[in-house]
């Protein structure tokens, strides 16, 4: 591996209830889009590496579901949610459940951004329905997972 | 026509940018989550009565997305998203977006509520990701569209 390791940044939104996360990767757009796109490459880097990623369905399309497992141990965690838009190569918009909060719903939306010489910039914010779901989100130790899956996706990336 | 007019009440939230209408109306739970889901039904109340209502597909089951038209004379409105969550006789999450304004997206909850003696409350709100987006919304004339809708859909359920 001789990518070098971006910062990812995690920052709340002051008058919504949103968190946005910022990431740079070393690899062209379309690179970064399809490993959003393509269950088969998705399931190598979302995620915390604690984790293996089992796909129920990932039908990243307009107007496309998904569902997946995070399992650790005998332990599941079930995600669901749909694609309300797919627009390659520029922007997915998504909802977001974590099934231990079945009524807990996110919207999220991540923009690519071409930085010229191969380069992505990844911006993705997530907003909810008030403050303190969105503070609890943040508290839950998301960032990790966070950080952690944009480094194994460099991974994917470079691989 | 012998149902009463319930008033339909259109709130802002003060912290969050979000729109909650709250309207009863004289008829089963059941009956009226029928009425949001079956595109036969969809097809007779939603929208200002001005306009004329052409659905594009309308599947209406968790997973499943919809789009659909409102014509007026030469003119065309599209309306798209997706239906993250449907539990039937109780609760409909789906995503939003009118097509004038196709990187504007909704996130909205209808929740359905037994008030007994075969009556229901319906309760909807719709989240966006700012408070300028929710107050253009608002400003919209979407009150005159919505109110119509609503009692339209009264007569849908006495018919």
């Amino acid at each position: 591996m001789t990518t070098k390791i971006h910062e990812t940044e995690i920052a709340i939104d002051p008058e919504v209830p949103l968190v946005r996360i910022t990431r740079d990767f070393d690899a062209p757009v379309a690179n970064v889009f399809r490993a959003h796109t393509d269950p088969d490459l998705v399931r190598q880097w979302l995620g915390p590496r604690s984790v293996e990623m089992r796909i129920d369905h990932f039908d990243c399309r307009t107007g496309g579901s998904y569902r997946y497992l995070h399992i650790r141990g005998s332990d599941e965690f079930g995600f669901h949610g749909s694609f309300h838009e797919v627009r390659p190569g520029e922007l997915i918009v998504q909802t977001f459940t974590y099934e231990g909060d079945p009524d807990g719903v996110a919207l999220g939306r991540i923009m690519f951004t071409d930085l010229g010489d191969g380069r992505t910039r990844l911006t993705s914010t997530s907003l909810v329905d008030s403050f303190a779901a969105r503070d609890a989100f943040v508290a839950s130790g998301m960032e990790t997972g966070v950080r952690e899956s944009y480094d194994r996706l460099d991974d994917v990336l470079a691989g």
